[in-house]
């Protein structure tokens, strides 16, 4: 198996994305081909020790940034460390690709460079979302801001499918995140939507509210990437912030103080489970290729998951299961 | 000034409602009427000492339970708490009126009975959501799941004057929430929402993301009813289960417990910060009256701050300022 990362995508490139391809290379014995400027990654990699013919580089003069037009910037830098990567994909000389970098170039790269499955309207983003039960799948997490009924209804077959295949949960619940439990609620997309997922083919539990996500009510929570969005930032910035007020209020005086100090283990513990890096990234479903997009803010071990995530999603053959309930 | 306590509405009435409204009369020597099952009410009075005139009673035989369809229920539920106290409000003998029932039917009332301010489109909740830096105002808090681009123009008007004159936030600043800062970032109806924000009368700072929420990015945070739902609800739930895994990790062994002993006031102080009978209740702005939304679930506690929200708000003549600033 041969997995392409894309060496400049994100913050901390390429020393995480060269240090993640180390630690997968180690923990997946898997092969990896690095594309980007070759002298910075050949830097990087001296840093390591490591079976050498594991990992390839592939040298690009280009690479795309986070202030760059996604279509644009697919169209116009053939030889950024991006594009590279997808075409890698497509030309079948890798099996999938890793990027944390611009999310919307890479969105844009998936359908421009790989195409959309048949009967796809939609591609969308399915990050894991962690719950207090463990993990659900998010989908839409951001792609498309705006979305037709039918793409709900899309969202549904191919996270049901992620979530049984890469996740391992035994016939997922699917629900469409909503302002209230019953049918007539919501905006008229979500309403529509609601009718066509009723005879859809996946476990289809109707719709939940917001307030249940964390629980994890559902392993699979459906809505358009607007919605998606707000719901992974919000939760993003609600945990940051309850941390930082937990650490103001417990150094308020020296009673606190100690009792922090006897919790510290329990709140490292507690910050791991809120932590994007443990769950690697968020697969682009609906793409005619394994696509993996890591977070922006990646460190070396968030890339690594990114890798093992993109090997369970080829070892479980999540592309022809999608393909395959498509043309049913 | 008189205030009307919808006494059958929310989960805990009439134990809430009554209570509450005794509060609210010690607090602020402001006159109640309570509409609703006189014998239930009565009995729920005598549990008290307070001024006897200051609280008034109107019987009603009906009532809107959760399970009523908003719009039928308030026209065919005359004699109901809910229709009775709005139209005390309409017929003015009373200034505001306080309700913990049925969303809904609520907001369908204040249509109905009330009717909107002329220019408005579309009333809107506009909660107070709790930040690190104190509270903002979040519009439309789950009215109108579908918005047109004109409706986040009137948002900002309305939420402006309402942090101002209820917050006594100077020149407060208004953001769009979105899913990225720049101006082409969003859904369509968002997209045109910026253009006419720009030139709106009120201090527009832009798109703001929903990871910036909890920190107080915005003083008025506008979005359609479909998110702003969304993103109270999941606020509510995100802050459930992190206290729910912090108290877990809090006990899983005797350092713990002896820590987690010693931070009790800690974490009682910041599970106030997130309380939302800290704030009352959220006023149902856009429509010819003073109208506010308690939350079902209220205490007394939170039914005398809605009070007080109705207070300020006719205090401030902020339906007056809202008409005023829309026939400029």
């Amino acid at each position: 198996m041969k997995i392409v990362i894309d060496a400049m995508g994100g913050d901390n490139a390429p020393v995480a994305t060269v240090g993640g391809a180390v630690e997968a290379v180690k923990s997946y014995n898997t092969n990896i081909i690095l594309t980007g400027n070759e002298p910075m990654i050949k830097k990087q990699l001296e840093k390591y020790d490591y079976v050498k013919e594991k990992i390839e580089i592939i040298h690009c003069n280009e690479e795309i940034t986070n202030e760059d037009k996604p279509v644009s910037a697919i169209r116009k830098k053939k030889d950024s460390s991006m594009v590279k990567a997808l075409e890698l994909v497509k030309e079948k000389k890798a099996d999938a690709v890793v990027s944390a970098g611009n999310t919307g170039a890479l969105l844009a790269g998936g359908l421009l460079v790989l195409g959309r499955i048949k009967g796809i309207d939609r591609p969308a983003l399915a990050p894991v979302y962690p719950t207090v039960r463990g993990a659900s799948v998010l989908i839409d997490g951001g792609a498309n801001p705006d979305c037709k009924p039918r793409n709900f209804l899309e969202f549904g077959i191919m996270g049901s499918i992620y979530a049984k295949e890469v996740l391992g949960i035994k016939n997922p619940s699917v629900c469409i995140i909503n302002i209230g439990m019953e049918e007539e609620k919501g905006n008229e997309v979500v309403k529509e939507a609601y009718r066509l997922c009723k005879t859809g083919p996946f476990d289809f539990k109707g719709n939940m509210e917001a307030r249940d996500i964390p629980g994890g009510y559902a392993d699979v929570m459906i809505c358009d990437g607007f919605t998606g969005n707000v719901i992974l930032k919000l939760t993003e910035g609600l945990a940051d912030s309850i941390f930082k007020l937990l650490k103001e209020e417990f150094v308020k005086n020296t009673f606190r103080k100690m009792g922090a100090l006897l919790l510290k283990s329990g709140l490292g513990d507690l910050k791991k489970r809120f932590d994007y890096t443990e769950h690697g990234g968020a697969p682009f479903l609906g793409v005619k290729g394994v696509l993996i997009k890591a977070h922006g803010s990646s460190d070396a071990k968030a890339i690594k998951n990114a890798v093992r995530q993109g090997i369970k999603f080829i070892e479980n053959n999540v592309l022809d299961n999608i393909t395959g309930k498509l043309s049913v």
